[in-house]
């Protein structure tokens, strides 16, 4: 089996180093074709490393000493912050150092870097973020989820085939189903840039299923839902809100009176699952579609297991080429 | 009390005639101090108004033989079905026979009917259609849901205005907070249109609180939530999508084994009230705001009691004067 070879940012994220560095030991401990770069404040991530002596020859610890926070603007963090574990990271991936990069910071920086420093697919107008998330039965790619706000059409006719090649690859889907999410009943069948964008993504080789009402997001109705990164990210962040209302009211209700409080034990583990499922961490992190080589944005709120989560992500990225795929269909 | 008169279309919807005749008497019986002109093929009508005696004198019957479907392209259907509920309704309340108007129907015709025949009020660049939403405490208004899919700044300051004055009288709420949704985490602080909005929105009288993130919407940052109607329908739909995914998990995983299916029965009430809360239908229906009356559009899929609940809104909205306020803000 081929030997996967990242680079991690230790000091991106709400747990820096901690979650990162731990996160790096427990996916070395699953996968004993991994070696990896952590990057960072050395002093701050060596106090983790203990009790790694299983996996630290597969540690190869890089000094990072300037720190992007969310705070900074990112264009101007990726120019100045040269020593910084995102800009080293996307340096090392492009020369061929390392084959992928795993970070929970500044998903701005994260995108500036992929773009400036990494370097986009040819072909590839913009790069797009793209999570996996849960829908009833298992999980849909919903991209672009935030890297552009403002898109034009050609944008999303290509979130599609990126989307495609990455569930093809990463899922093992031989023909993903890519849909356009879109506002069907009322006055206007969707906006400017949905109609201008639907005849491009007919006209594209992948299965285009067609306009997705925004109620079947969720229903199974695509493999691939493609929209501008503004609604994207809308969906994306709503989901986890609202989930965690729904989540939170049930709880509270399940707490008034004492039939609903012995019912709710008993019925604990199965709204645990119902959490767990919802909650898309648990699948890794966000990858970064459209640049030369495999990007995961992890959550920033993320703990150590949902970190190794998007590590093994970024190496399924890496052995499944991902990154070759797209280039070949753009 | 002040006697309302509305205007009802009793051929739109799912389950018309049924729903908006058995709503209308409903609605009559729990109201003094209400007048129903019902609107649609009458042979298909009366059955429904036996035993209907009590309330009978305070039901005008109109014959309007034109149906309006949801695949009629509204702006034809308007000029074209003259003696449809809707047309008919939207010129009664312009004249002043009636005071308002509640549909089942073609949301796109109720918009395009209230533009063009009722009216918009002075000032007014767009009508907005903005449903209650449930948040984790009570409710909130999301405007624009659909109205409106390619907006301007300026519209989305003027739904500031319309859902201030909505909330103040309908709600009884003295200073509503109003909130303007945006993409705040990643690269960019909002899109183009958001950042373009957002100084119209500080410089308004109402009390604006500022950018509300996704993840916030039911989080009760704000009591009016002002969104391009694109973004709006996305979250509306989405919200109904997600939320029936998330209680049909959570009813699978309750009947996954035994001790869950026990659990299940005793903890039944309180998942039955939360998946109420979650039912926006429960408060009624949207209304179109920014036209000279009161207009709810009541959901397609309603029956009766939720179309009661729509006529409600509406007689609220009458009585307390919402129009007006709107024209005095604007």
């Amino acid at each position: 089996m081929q030997l996967i070879h990242l680079f991690i940012d230790a000091m991106g994220g709400d747990h820096a180093p901690e979650a990162p560095v731990k996160g790096s030991i427990e996916a070395l401990r699953h996968d004993a074709n991994l070696k990896i770069t952590l990057a960072g404040t050395l002093d701050q991530i060596q106090p983790y490393l203990l009790g790694s002596d299983d996996v630290i020859d597969r540690i190869n610890l890089v000094d990072a000493p300037d720190i992007i926070s969310n705070h900074d603007a990112p264009a101007m963090a990726i120019r100045q912050k040269k020593k910084s574990a995102i800009v080293l990271g996307m340096l090392s991936v492009r020369e061929g150092e390392t084959d992928g990069f795993v970070s929970a910071g500044s998903t701005g920086a994260v995108l500036v870097g992929g773009m400036l420093r990494l370097g986009r697919i040819p072909g590839v107008e913009r790069p797009a973020i793209a999570p996996l998330l849960p829908n009833g039965k298992g999980h849909f790619l919903l991209i672009d989820c935030g890297a552009n706000v403002d898109c034009k059409p050609e944008y999303l006719q290509q979130f599609g085939v990126m989307g495609n090649a990455y569930m093809q690859k990463f899922k093992q889907i031989p023909t993903p189903r890519i849909g356009l999410i879109y506002v069907g009943e009322e006055v206007e069948k969707g906006n400017q840039l949905t109609k201008d964008t639907f005849p491009l993504m007919q006209q594209s080789k992948y299965n285009f299923v067609g306009n997705v009402e925004a109620r079947y997001i969720t229903a199974d109705k695509a493999d691939v839902l493609v929209c501008d990164g503004f609604d994207g990210n809308i969906i994306l962040k709503f989901m986890e809100g609202v989930s965690s209302t729904i989540l939170g009211m049930i709880k509270e209700e399940l707490m008034a009176d004492t039939r609903s409080k012995i019912g709710a034990l008993m019925v604990k583990p199965a709204f645990r699952r119902v959490k767990k499922t919802m909650d898309y961490t648990e699948v890794g992190g966000a990858p970064l579609l459209g640049v030369m080589g495999a990007v995961v944005k992890a959550h920033g709120s993320c703990n150590a297991y949902a970190f190794a989560s998007a590590i093994k992500q970024a190496s399924v990225m890496v052995r499944t080429k991902v990154a070759t795929t797209i280039m070949n269909q753009i």
